[in-house]
């Protein structure tokens, strides 16, 4: 019975105590990523002692971390044997081609995390309480971290996001991708379609990663970059497309409109109008000109 | 849907999701909890303006808060004014007297929290990777902590306890509470049987807070205390009860049963047997002579 069904009858601390020490739960899958548990187990490790010597860890802490697993629905276990879930399987496995575990590195960092050892502070104050240099500054390396980490949870979006904005990918089209990060986003129309060039927009330290996976992609010829703040680059105009993806949640919705003027304003001057589909604050923006 | 039930179709990242950022409710409770939002709303204070206004926060930042809170299952929210949930309304709120805020002070410390930070290193290592001196050491403060932060989480417990262990409540009974912290369950009993005594047993530090409630109950005149290590103290002999809760599970199996031999030879000698109902290792164990 989770807590939320319990709440339904009696009043009863399960929520509380469960919400209290969720923080364990944070703790026991980062530590089961670290230790790359989810990565033996497909390899025929599947007792404690034989998952503990796979990842040089003790055979008692290995047991209790993996029968606490067990309980927050993260692997299964019969008779002494752990096995992953479907969703293990896919996501945290390292040889899936879906394997995420590396997103710790970015959403599990010291940078992210402060903060929230800080909340109290923050909502007194209404912002960050973080002594930091705010993660808005430029060339903040926390953003190269993100563009590492968070690439294999933007594969799929980026996969999907493509042909639904360039369906048929066999006409020359110019794409702004704005704030790239990993890049992943314009990548995934230039796979698909050879007639586009994407020019992306971000930190030169973070358009480092951008350019690497362009690189692997095969399309390095077809990607340029404009280092510099999205806010203050000239991103030149004549684009057919132009991406702003999981970027609008970051600003006020006065400055949000400042920055769409300037990017309708980078559009093909062919365009009759722009598709734009925002979705705050969890924002993908995709603008096209219909033509 | 809770991300179970998701588990239950195609695999989705949405567990993984939940448990990564997991840590954020256990802030989000604590923040919550420390600004006495919880306490302000049966006060009649119940928009964001009100709320901050009386916690002496922002109400950016309590609105975000309070909005979460209605997400995670511990307020309600109809037309921008915050309610209490059933749950939060009896154990949130400090003017009830079964408030449990407190136990932050002890279950989110850092001496326990830090443990957790630990985690890959204490699975590696089969045991706590702290640098601090261990909870077992004698007078370490964090039980003086637990003794004061845990007494509204164990008063429910040592209310029902004491009934099933002293129906009748009206016979010279000598009781031994070992590792008796804040004193509740010792003085459950001699709060209803008034010819109750009680030993009382832990470090002297933690001895003073059980003195405090002995003293509040009114009952300091039939409360002994015996000051000093479980594993040593002379316990002395002829007690018709012992008490020994929550504590085995802090030890192995070889402690545990020596310990219990310890404790059955201070059992009155007219026992005929000893009722144990011992339940490893979340232990409240009850050992009464039958006679």
């Amino acid at each position: 019975m989770t807590p939320e069904r319990q709440q339904q009858g009696q009043p009863t601390p399960a929520l509380l105590f469960d919400t209290l020490n969720a923080h364990q739960r944070t703790e026991a899958i980062k530590s089961a990523i670290e230790l790359g548990l989810f990565s033996v187990i497909p390899e025929g490790k599947t007792t404690a002692k034989e998952i503990a010597q796979a990842c040089d860890a003790s055979e008692r802490g290995t047991r209790i971390l993996c029968d606490y697993l067990v309980i927050i629905g993260f692997l299964t276990k019969q008779n002494d044997h752990y096995g992953l879930t479907p969703d293990s399987a896919v996501f945290l496995d390292k040889h899936s081609p879906a394997y995420m575990g590396g997103v710790i590195d970015f959403i599990l960092s010291p940078t992210v995390t402060n903060n929230f050892k800080q909340l109290t502070a923050a909502v007194k104050k209404g912002g960050t309480a973080s002594d930091e240099e705010t993660a808005l500054e430029p060339n903040h390396p926390m953003w190269v971290k993100f563009a590492r980490a968070m690439a294999p949870m933007m594969a799929m979006p980026a996969r999907q996001l493509a042909p639904l904005v360039d369906p048929e990918a066999n006409q020359k089209l110019k794409i702004l991708d704005i704030a790239a990060g990993h890049g992943l986003y314009g990548l995934a129309f230039a796979k698909r379609n050879p007639k586009a060039e994407i020019v992306a927009v971000d930190w030169p330290n973070v358009l480092e990663v951008a350019k690497e996976n362009a690189q692997a992609a095969g399309v390095s010829d077809r990607y340029q970059t404009k280092p510099g703040s999205a806010f203050d680059v000239d991103y030149g105009t004549g684009y057919d497309i132009v991406l702003l993806t999981n970027f609008l949640h970051h600003f006020d919705m006065a400055t949000c409109e400042a920055l769409l003027h300037k990017v309708h304003a980078a559009l093909n001057d062919g365009a009759s109008s722009a598709r734009i589909t925002p979705r705050l604050p969890d924002s993908s923006v995709g603008l096209r000109t219909q033509g």
